[in-house]
Protein backbone atom coordinates (compact mmCIF):
# COMPACT_ATOMS: atom_id res chain seq x y z
CA UNK A 1 0.00 0.00 0.00
CA UNK A 2 1.80 2.92 -0.77
CA UNK A 3 -0.36 6.83 -0.34
CA UNK A 4 1.00 9.86 -2.01
CA UNK A 5 -0.77 13.12 -3.17
CA UNK A 6 -3.48 11.42 -5.54
CA UNK A 7 -4.72 8.90 -2.63
CA UNK A 8 -7.94 9.44 -1.18
CA UNK A 9 -8.51 7.85 1.89
CA UNK A 10 -11.66 6.62 2.75
CA UNK A 11 -12.70 6.61 7.11
CA UNK A 12 -15.91 6.39 8.55
CA UNK A 13 -17.48 9.70 7.12
CA UNK A 14 -19.96 9.57 4.75
CA UNK A 15 -19.66 8.21 1.58
CA UNK A 16 -20.36 11.56 -0.60
CA UNK A 17 -17.41 13.41 1.63
CA UNK A 18 -15.14 10.87 -0.14
CA UNK A 19 -16.67 11.17 -3.73
CA UNK A 20 -16.36 14.94 -3.41
CA UNK A 21 -12.54 14.34 -2.68
CA UNK A 22 -12.14 12.07 -5.38
CA UNK A 23 -13.90 14.49 -8.02
CA UNK A 24 -12.07 17.24 -7.18
CA UNK A 25 -8.51 15.34 -7.17
CA UNK A 26 -9.86 14.82 -10.88
CA UNK A 27 -11.24 18.39 -11.57
CA UNK A 28 -7.22 19.25 -10.48
CA UNK A 29 -6.14 17.30 -13.71
CA UNK A 30 -4.75 14.31 -12.30
CA UNK A 31 -5.96 11.40 -14.64
CA UNK A 32 -4.69 8.61 -12.07
CA UNK A 33 -6.26 8.12 -8.69
CA UNK A 34 -5.44 6.14 -6.27
CA UNK A 35 -8.72 5.20 -2.96
CA UNK A 36 -7.55 3.80 -0.54
CA UNK A 37 -9.47 1.75 2.86
CA UNK A 38 -8.59 -0.27 6.02
CA UNK A 39 -11.18 -2.60 7.57
CA UNK A 40 -14.44 -1.73 8.34
CA UNK A 41 -14.25 1.21 5.88
CA UNK A 42 -13.99 -0.70 3.05
CA UNK A 43 -16.98 -1.32 2.01
CA UNK A 44 -17.59 2.68 2.02
CA UNK A 45 -14.73 2.77 -0.24
CA UNK A 46 -16.47 0.48 -2.81
CA UNK A 47 -19.47 2.62 -2.70
CA UNK A 48 -17.67 5.65 -3.09
CA UNK A 49 -16.20 4.22 -6.30
CA UNK A 50 -19.55 2.50 -7.68
CA UNK A 51 -21.02 6.17 -6.80
CA UNK A 52 -18.44 7.82 -8.40
CA UNK A 53 -18.36 6.13 -12.10
CA UNK A 54 -22.07 5.35 -12.05
CA UNK A 55 -23.31 9.42 -10.87
CA UNK A 56 -20.44 11.31 -11.66
CA UNK A 57 -17.71 10.11 -14.57
CA UNK A 58 -19.52 7.68 -16.32
CA UNK A 59 -15.81 7.07 -18.27
CA UNK A 60 -14.12 5.98 -14.91
CA UNK A 61 -12.16 3.16 -15.26
CA UNK A 62 -11.36 0.83 -12.20
CA UNK A 63 -7.05 -0.05 -13.29
CA UNK A 64 -6.33 -1.89 -10.65
CA UNK A 65 -7.82 -3.47 -7.19
CA UNK A 66 -5.67 -5.06 -4.86
CA UNK A 67 -5.71 -5.91 -1.14
CA UNK A 68 -3.92 -7.10 1.43
CA UNK A 69 -3.67 -6.96 5.68
CA UNK A 70 -1.33 -4.90 8.01
CA UNK A 71 -0.51 -6.48 11.41
CA UNK A 72 0.05 -4.38 14.27
CA UNK A 73 0.15 -4.48 18.08
CA UNK A 74 -3.19 -3.23 20.07
CA UNK A 75 -2.97 -3.37 24.09
CA UNK A 76 -0.31 -6.22 24.13
CA UNK A 77 -2.32 -8.33 20.85
CA UNK A 78 -1.30 -9.17 17.70
CA UNK A 79 -4.20 -7.57 15.30
CA UNK A 80 -4.32 -7.70 11.61
CA UNK A 81 -6.59 -5.79 9.89
CA UNK A 82 -7.16 -5.82 6.00
CA UNK A 83 -6.43 -3.38 3.27
CA UNK A 84 -8.11 -2.12 0.02
CA UNK A 85 -6.01 -0.04 -2.84
CA UNK A 86 -7.92 0.89 -5.58
CA UNK A 87 -6.27 2.22 -9.05
CA UNK A 88 -8.88 4.73 -11.01
CA UNK A 89 -8.26 6.30 -14.04
CA UNK A 90 -10.46 8.97 -16.24
CA UNK A 91 -9.46 8.98 -19.76
CA UNK A 92 -8.58 12.11 -21.81
CA UNK A 93 -11.02 13.37 -23.86
CA UNK A 94 -9.87 14.70 -26.89
CA UNK A 95 -12.05 17.33 -28.37
CA UNK B 1 -22.19 -11.27 -9.05
CA UNK B 2 -22.89 -14.58 -10.08
CA UNK B 3 -23.19 -17.39 -7.22
CA UNK B 4 -22.07 -21.31 -8.49
CA UNK B 5 -21.33 -24.22 -6.57
CA UNK B 6 -17.57 -23.04 -6.23
CA UNK B 7 -18.61 -19.76 -4.62
CA UNK B 8 -17.77 -18.94 -0.84
CA UNK B 9 -20.67 -16.71 0.42
CA UNK B 10 -19.13 -14.73 3.73
CA UNK B 11 -21.10 -13.44 6.02
CA UNK B 12 -20.86 -12.86 9.82
CA UNK B 13 -19.22 -15.37 11.63
CA UNK B 14 -16.06 -15.14 12.49
CA UNK B 15 -12.72 -15.12 9.51
CA UNK B 16 -11.87 -19.26 10.38
CA UNK B 17 -14.88 -20.22 9.04
CA UNK B 18 -14.90 -18.98 5.84
CA UNK B 19 -10.61 -19.98 5.33
CA UNK B 20 -12.06 -23.38 6.26
CA UNK B 21 -14.67 -23.58 3.84
CA UNK B 22 -12.26 -22.34 0.87
CA UNK B 23 -9.78 -25.20 1.52
CA UNK B 24 -12.28 -27.59 1.95
CA UNK B 25 -13.63 -26.67 -1.54
CA UNK B 26 -10.07 -26.83 -3.05
CA UNK B 27 -9.43 -30.21 -1.33
CA UNK B 28 -12.53 -31.30 -3.48
CA UNK B 29 -10.21 -30.70 -6.46
CA UNK B 30 -11.66 -27.60 -7.80
CA UNK B 31 -8.77 -25.20 -8.93
CA UNK B 32 -10.88 -21.62 -9.40
CA UNK B 33 -13.54 -20.27 -6.47
CA UNK B 34 -14.87 -17.42 -5.81
CA UNK B 35 -15.05 -15.55 -2.51
CA UNK B 36 -18.56 -13.58 -2.36
CA UNK B 37 -19.75 -10.96 0.21
CA UNK B 38 -21.62 -7.23 0.62
CA UNK B 39 -21.39 -4.60 2.50
CA UNK B 40 -19.50 -5.19 6.23
CA UNK B 41 -18.58 -8.62 5.35
CA UNK B 42 -16.27 -7.63 2.93
CA UNK B 43 -13.56 -6.71 4.85
CA UNK B 44 -14.14 -10.16 6.61
CA UNK B 45 -13.59 -11.54 3.40
CA UNK B 46 -10.38 -9.65 2.43
CA UNK B 47 -8.86 -11.55 5.68
CA UNK B 48 -10.65 -14.56 4.67
CA UNK B 49 -8.36 -14.50 1.23
CA UNK B 50 -5.26 -12.72 3.17
CA UNK B 51 -5.06 -15.66 5.63
CA UNK B 52 -5.90 -18.26 2.92
CA UNK B 53 -2.96 -16.67 1.15
CA UNK B 54 -0.26 -16.75 3.80
CA UNK B 55 -0.89 -19.54 6.24
CA UNK B 56 -2.74 -22.58 4.10
CA UNK B 57 -2.17 -22.25 0.18
CA UNK B 58 0.94 -20.66 -0.52
CA UNK B 59 0.80 -20.67 -4.10
CA UNK B 60 -2.59 -19.18 -4.50
CA UNK B 61 -3.40 -16.62 -7.14
CA UNK B 62 -5.96 -13.53 -6.91
CA UNK B 63 -7.06 -14.24 -10.29
CA UNK B 64 -9.35 -11.46 -10.38
CA UNK B 65 -11.27 -8.91 -8.24
CA UNK B 66 -14.47 -7.23 -9.36
CA UNK B 67 -16.58 -4.63 -6.98
CA UNK B 68 -20.09 -3.77 -7.64
CA UNK B 69 -22.98 -2.51 -6.10
CA UNK B 70 -26.52 -4.17 -5.39
CA UNK B 71 -30.28 -1.90 -4.87
CA UNK B 72 -32.62 -2.80 -2.93
CA UNK B 73 -35.95 -1.69 -1.23
CA UNK B 74 -35.71 -0.94 2.67
CA UNK B 75 -39.17 -0.06 4.79
CA UNK B 76 -40.08 2.44 1.96
CA UNK B 77 -36.45 3.18 1.41
CA UNK B 78 -34.15 2.76 -1.47
CA UNK B 79 -30.69 1.39 -0.11
CA UNK B 80 -27.60 0.79 -1.99
CA UNK B 81 -25.18 -2.11 -0.84
CA UNK B 82 -21.34 -2.66 -2.04
CA UNK B 83 -20.37 -6.12 -3.00
CA UNK B 84 -17.21 -7.55 -3.78
CA UNK B 85 -16.26 -10.91 -5.89
CA UNK B 86 -12.68 -12.01 -5.28
CA UNK B 87 -11.90 -15.32 -7.88
CA UNK B 88 -8.94 -17.26 -6.85
CA UNK B 89 -6.94 -20.13 -8.31
CA UNK B 90 -4.59 -22.96 -6.98
CA UNK B 91 -2.11 -24.08 -9.59
CA UNK B 92 -2.82 -27.75 -10.22
CA UNK B 93 0.66 -29.28 -9.07
CA UNK B 94 2.26 -31.89 -11.59
CA UNK B 95 4.76 -34.40 -9.32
Amino acid sequence: MSVDDNSVIVGQKSTMNYVVACVTLFNTGTNVIKVIARGRSISTAIETVEMLRKAFIKELKIDNIEIGSQTFEKMGKTRTISTIEMTLTKPNKFH
